[in-house]
């Protein structure tokens, strides 16, 4: 099994695009803010990356960009689930020649009906068989309208090339079962902070946090004060952060997260249509919800 | 506002039947065992204890025999919600009668696509104007489908004899948002024990726990572990109770949970119809979980 | 198999109330307008008679007036389905006694999921083994969060006081799955505007619509197109209704019919609380519809 | 506005793999037979042709091979629906270059959050905008979870290059709904079999069906019925064949098309990966569901 440590917080970066084309400058500035703060890595091409709006060029030329602007020490993880197995695994080894060192494959589900446990174990088995470079589940039903059931993990845990899950539903019963299933080195990750104190404390390896693109210190705050057995402290940080996790993830979703970025120091910019800008209305209800939260 | 303290562990009680009658005494008898266990209450006719099934004369009667058969420090809370505000009304006074201390108030549900914030507002203002005994609001989406709103709850807290809220969705996302809106002194309470630690660990104050029925002990000690900043040890009896946790709610429901009980030295006996008792089957895959998790 | 014929329109009748209290005289008043319209009985205590509001002495009441207030040939159906089956053969009994000549059992649903197929089967079969009068199963996804199999109809059918059901959820294809299981004597009913037309067409022997308490006349005209082969009349009356009915059900639900209704000629009223009344926007846009469909 | 005639039945025919290959001339001689039966045109990589699990170069491959394997006359509709609107424009552009007359274009869904009305109408604007062939609007909620709101359809019926929509949900009132609003030259297809008779009688044009891969001349008779009146025999007709539909849809997806079409001379084959062919248990119970049907 490999050496995979994910202890730690890791935001699964938006990719920024000017006139709708990827704007790699602005990536690796956006990169260079994000590695002073002490996350353990990135995460490129998750669902807050647009990935499915990306072509297959794109996605590994953001790869590259991310590889080459964040120091050696970073861990790169790229997201390269798609549909289809085969598709899977020649993103995943293509984005591992470019330097990503762990592959976020999240379920597939467009024939929600019929991914049922034994698609599922045989996806993920082959693609963890063929690939380069170590897997992470991803189970995110918000998205996908999937559940990744106990015994799945269970089973794809026992994997060596299986390294761990990212959990965003935010369920934190569906992580103790999780839990209660994998063996310690499994590195689950909560996916959502609206959960990461109650992720941490439970006994999840890090964090993949949307909200961690703009409080990345708030994050690694709480991931340490629960490190330390600090929990009060924790505690208020994680309800202070709450009403800013929850605008930008479900009320505005990534267009709200690129407005707040914009807002604190980052690159956000326009999502890629279909997704529409954040509405004025919506610029100025974030921009209170940040002012709320002392992070503006 | 009524000095009503609600730290502690409350189970929500079942309700004996023997040939399909309260068994008035087997539910005296339960009761005397959990009273020496350590829980802070008892709550009688939440939806563990089969109160759709039972009539208006039933429920009275229930309460009766379990104001009767706990210590006067025992606090007893009736389940009283109706679908109409008037019959909740009637309800919780005829329970306040007969000597139930607060009342556990389900959001109505039946015509859900109306039930929207000002019908919440409304409803509950109203059962709590006229109530003899504090309310507390009752959010289980899973019998419902139906969730209270954040700002819906904040406003409802204002009111002088609201006093708490169960929640049963073991949303921990939505306690720390329900607890960013409402005074120290609201009572919210974890309505699942799947996030016992996590609900007690966010901030609050205490549990209503289908699984309290059958593992008192252990979910009064998660709790004072939490109390006494003890988070490795409240961490590890989550984990191992969750199976169980799981069995007697959504796996095998109140059949499971009665079978538990029979196995555990309470009586549990059968549903009402239309709930069928566990099968054998059932019954054997229940005791496995209780054998691996040392409960027997 | 009692001798039951349902083919024709019924209308699921509201009951109307005056400061919270069943108006008796309105009740009767709107039947006695209702009777003249050709309407082949009156489903009374449905899910638009707000059952669920009523106490079990003001159900009784209320079937006592609508079997006195309508002529002897109108077929008055009681609306008796309870959580429990212990109190569904009791209501239906009792409702039997007050003159009702079938009775409309909702499926049990609050403990949705163990409401499975052995539930249910075991649930209808005991309550028509003991029901002095027919049982018609009702299917309404919309307030129950359940659906009725087509092979647990198939069962039922063959219970020889099982007559038909009355299916609201509108997905014709499940309509086509039920009648391809029952005989041809079963009545399968349409329970929603919405699809009469292709409930009818594929061979449903009736409607149970909230539409026909306020178009009671264009219902019937669409039975007697089907039923004569004018088909293409049948489609055109059916969209120019569409959107009174959705205006009436999903929209603005059972206050929206009762602000029709008082549109109408007939006594609407307010509903009971929790449900609030239509608001005066919601009225406003209730007129313009029922004006478009050329009702007023 | 283009004239389109869409009057008539399409099957979305399945995409033959052999070794995980597409196998072109398996697709060229299923789709002789097809065009023998009276079919009036074939849609290439809708859902049904596994069009998520091709790369944009196989995609191309496919439409070259059912253009040239097709005569003249059939009309070849083209899914090219991608979750960005810029794919989507190439894929369609590129699709209409090698000789699709229609694109299918699919509600882009994996952000549902977000995919608003105004996304949608703004999506698919700019796709109709620049495209050089005709769009069709498909609706398909099964798959995206997602549902085109009738109003939003209104709009957007009113682009000269928008000149259908496919409504596979089923959900006949939903098709009223749409036809009522939209002009009488504007193509609803039903999209399921299971209420061809039922979407055909209130008034769409024809329908795309999963159903007519492996029973093409049925579901034409069909159509054909109800365009002379003879809304008995079609009844009859749909009634025959609703198992087999929701056998090659809703109980056994594509695995139980595929195995269908083998059973029944096409060459159907292994899906892709992540989906696992029929089981031999599932064949069986294909088999004696095309036997009933008198389709075996």
């Amino acid at each position: 099994m490999p050496d995979i440590d994910l202890h730690g917080i890791f935001p699964p970066i938006t990719t920024p695009f000017i006139n709708g084309r990827v704007a790699h400058d602005k990536l690796a500035s956006n990169i260079e803010i994000w590695c002073k703060t002490g996350l353990k890595g990135l995460v490129v091409l998750g669902s807050n990356g647009e990935y499915v709006y990306l072509s297959d060029q794109e996605k590994q030329e953001v790869i590259e960009t991310a590889v080459s602007a964040a120091p050696q020490d970073m861990l790169i993880i790229a997201g390269t689930g798609c549909e289809s197995t085969r598709a899977t695994i020649e993103m995943t080894n293509a984005c591992a020649k470019r330097g990503a060192r762990l592959a976020l494959v999240v379920t597939p589900h467009y024939y929600g009906g019929r991914m049922h446990a034994a698609a599922m174990i045989r996806h993920f088995t082959v693609v963890a068989d063929e690939s380069a470079i170590p897997i992470l589940l991803y189970n995110v039903p918000k998205f996908t309208h999937i559940t990744l059931a106990a015994n799945v993990v269970q089973e794809l845990s026992h994997h060596p090339n299986i390294v761990g899950l990212k959990e965003s539903s935010g369920n934190v019963n569906l992580l103790g079962q999780y839990l209660n299933c994998v063996g310690s080195d499994f590195n689950l990750m909560v996916g959502t902070a609206g959960v990461l104190f109650g992720g941490l404390s439970i006994g999840c390896a890090g964090g993949i946090l949307a909200l961690s693109n703009v409080a990345p210190q708030q994050c690694i705050r709480i991931y340490d004060h629960v490190r330390q057995g600090n929990y009060e402290a924790a505690r208020q940080l994680q309800l202070q952060m709450l009403p800013v996790n929850n605008a930008v993830t479900a009320t505005y979703g990534i267009p709200g997260l690129k407005a707040a970025m914009d807002m604190l120091g980052y690159f956000g910019g326009d999502p890629r249509l279909p997704l529409l800008p954040a509405t004025e209305q919506e610029q100025s209800e974030i921009k209170e919800i940040l002012q709320e939260a002392k992070l503006l």
